[in-house]
């Protein structure tokens, strides 16, 4: 308690601010989860709504998250021996459609492109969904022999699918960015174990980076990659639509597109051998997985590790103080924390109110906030706000860098662990049709025991439509559940092979 | 003078591999410059030809120097606040057509897609060929008052130009890479500031990185950027084909966008003023100005500065030599140059000979070969051969570093100083007419005293019209000989205004 802060005048200051500016948010996450999304993103200023509907514009606060993501990825896969390719965005009706199971997926969503200038084409040309088809004829051509194996590449780029349904910042957009790796092995062990690797890699991206939960497994065969032969994924959960959503997928493509693309190679002994391919992706659907996974009702909040801005640092220069001191104080700790490696910035604007700053870098979700003014000058103190709890201590300015570092880690920490806890609230498991359907309604994330056949998983779809979209299998966890012997499938009634995650999704 | 390596060994693999292999090259770069240049970037590597004309495929080779150019340039511009951003590739016809002289410039290139899936668009969608007009709309938006600016962009991203005359690898492609600022300043100063600011980082990336010479200057009124005020670029030249290429362009746009886009700003004294804009680019081009410039008639060659491998060590085991010994001192010699930070790599493969990797590597242009054999073992000692001037030294294996770190140096420089005694042969001043055709068709950079005007620079386009394309400005260098007065344009007899560079381009 520090009687000597100016709370009730801060306060005064925020209410006028958000009537005059609308800094403040109209909407409440848990009143209209959809409409305060659409706030935070454009309030945060991570995202611009695009004149062409299901597009959007990237602006900083979003792509440098983008980055630091990009970065850590980068490194990671370069460690596994991944190069850096550019495929062209352009591709063949031809090629594109030599797979089948594959362009039957991907076909009602491709844009083409018929015309250039006033000129018709000769024959339209399709804009990657997805760059196997893109890829894979080439592939044919550089692989002769065993020497020539793995090969492995990634792209990172755009690449567009045309969508009808309920386009999403970041979630569900018709252009979005990703990282595409496309890898071929000469043995099916080999792509299975790399299948797993870059799978802990997503998983990383959003429990330590993101600080969102997710769980790995693997999808049903409706769900699986259109011509692959098993997907896996990293699936997280939206508690406040009871919604699962696919964080990134790590496909096993078999041998499927080694057939139709002809990716064979010499091997040791001499023999023709059909190679082995895999292919996985994560998109900028990850930031907004983050943010709907951590704003709250005041706006973004950011983990640490990828908050552009860690720290910012604002004077609070009451009448007659020594206006100079603290302007000196902030930028001294500014220049500390950076020294330091930690991202922190000053907010000097001086036509703005301290309250109004507080405002802004709370809805653009900065984790810890630092206010300077006479009182903490003078006892060559700083305070500290956290953006997740709102908690504030006073540290002595020796401690500056010390303290920040512990408060940035717990924070971290505390954001992943918070929303575990409120995702596994979530969890239902369940053995009855009765008891689906409830918590289904429910908006749970729904833990079943299934007899893995399609035909019911579809039978499901079929009896759950409705307007907030069918339920359907989200992935069988690799952690599974003991499944005692004759336990049976909650829809089939048939004997149970597996625990299956199950609910409506993104 | 070494008489115990086995050089006529070596020589005879080289033949033998060569016709097995074809890792020789077909065609000679002063013979036949364009079949030479195809060879060399598909050849090393760099380049794979794609199925879609005008489309190529980025292999690592060229990628990883992307990326090395990506790095520095972005990291310098950071310094100059400029912030990350991702634009849509989409833009609609109405706001593509927004800026007159910039859609006549531009238009005949435009990708329409018309549909998606079996559908057809309501409106066809452009696809960029630069952002100028997607981003625009939103400067209007996001810019308020003074205290908005200045508001400075970048991205990077693809584009796609629909082009349809001689398609060639970087060089003229119907979809490349590059990185586009965009920038808004409340004051004409500042944008002509800024304007020269980074094209002295494109100068930077040409000459420091790349080893190219280039010229800085201003393009005349025909040749500046559809829609802007004015356009200074950097030029090189490639002697071998006698033609000026534009390698990245920094245009200020004045007031031209704003107008259309409204983008305006409360300035200090509550007046509405009007901004000041610039846009500046440089793509994958880059690469293929680097490939021309230095690769000879064994391939590609390198500046150390953007080579993914900077030395390659090879070892070259003899009859009854220690095998592992070499084996070792190879590994020792990429593991001690890699702690250095030189990029080292090893080339271990046993179902190749010595001969047939030193084809390999100077074929992708490695700077620097270390070959490790028997009595370099014995000595303590490497050979360490250039690949641009093909001299050896033995160096004690205790100075490795230090040694490298000079030879790569000197190799970057030396690379510098033989591209401009080679741009700066072919450079010619002139004063008539008569002379401007003779060095025209003697392929010369043309230096010629000019009246600036654009009629004339109509006039002489028409005049030069033939097979080989026709002449006009490249730029105007800010580099300019005296101009005595009385001079006469040596197209039109009247005053010149300024000394320009004319010549055929790409």
């Amino acid at each position: 308690c520090r009687p000597t802060r100016a709370e009730a005048e801060v306060r005064s200051w925020k209410k006028e601010v958000k009537k005059e500016t609308k800094l403040g948010m109209a909407y409440k996450k848990d009143d209209n989860f959809g409409e305060w999304y659409s706030e935070v993103v454009v309030n945060s200023e991570m995202i611009e709504y695009y004149d062409i509907s299901g597009c959007y514009i990237l602006r900083p606060w979003a792509m440098e998250i983008w980055e630091l993501l990009k970065e850590f990825f980068d490194a990671e896969i370069k460690k596994l021996k991944l190069k850096p390719y550019y495929f062209p965005l352009f591709v063949t009706e031809n090629v594109l459609q030599k797979e089948k199971d594959h362009i039957e997926g991907f076909a009602p969503e491709v844009a083409w492109v018929t015309k250039s200038g006033k000129s018709d084409l000769e024959a339209p040309i399709a804009i990657r969904p997805t760059s196997e088809t893109v890829m894979y004829p080439y592939f044919s051509k550089w692989i002769r022999s065993h020497r020539d194996l793995p090969l492995k590449c990634n792209q990172w780029c755009n690449v567009v699918r045309w969508e009808f349904s309920n386009p999403t910042p970041f979630i569900r957009s018709r252009e979005f960015l990703w990282q595409e790796g496309h890898t071929v092995f000469a043995t099916k062990e080999e792509a299975d174990e790399e299948v797993l690797q870059i799978l802990e890699l997503y998983r990383r991206i959003y429990e330590e980076f993101l600080a969102v939960p997710v769980s790995k497994g693997r999808k049903s065969e409706m769900e699986k990659f259109a011509g692959g032969l098993y997907t896996t994924s990293v699936e997280a959960f939206i508690p406040n639509t009871g919604r699962g959503i696919q964080g990134a997928t790590s496909h096993c493509l078999g041998q499927n597109f080694a057939k139709m693309f002809d990716i064979t190679f010499e091997n040791e002994k001499g023999e023709r051998s059909m190679v082995w391919q895999n292919s996985w992706a994560y998109t900028t659907r990850s930031i907004g997985v983050m943010v709907m996974t951590h704003g709250d009702d005041k706006g973004l909040v950011l983990p640490p590790k990828v908050a552009p801005i860690q720290v910012i640092v604002i004077p609070v220069p009451f009448k007659d103080a020594d206006t100079t001191g603290i302007k000196g104080a902030c930028e001294s700790a500014v220049y500390t924390l950076n020294q330091a490696g930690i991202r922190a910035d000053l907010d000097a604007r001086e036509n703005y109110s301290p309250g109004w700053k507080y405002s802004q870098w709370e809805m653009k979700g900065v984790p810890l906030r630092i206010e300077i003014g006479p009182k903490d000058l003078a006892n060559k103190q700083v305070r500290i706000v956290r953006r997740d709890n709102g908690t504030k201590v006073d540290i002595p300015s020796t401690d500056l860098v010390e303290q920040v570092r512990v408060l940035l880690d717990g924070f971290q920490a505390n954001l992943l662990e918070t929303a575990k806890a409120k995702r596994d609230a979530c969890i239902v498991i369940i053995s009855t049709w009765d008891e689906f359907i409830a918590a289904l309604n429910d908006k749970k994330l729904i833990l079943a025991p299934w007899c893995d056949e399609e035909e019911v998983e579809k039978d499901v779809k079929a009896r759950t439509k409705g307007e907030l979209g069918a339920a359907k299998t989200l992935c069988t966890p690799f952690d599974q559940p003991d499944l005692p012997s004759g336990t049976v499938c909650f829809a089939s009634g048939k004997p149970a092979q597996k625990w299956s995650f199950w609910g409506r999704s993104y």
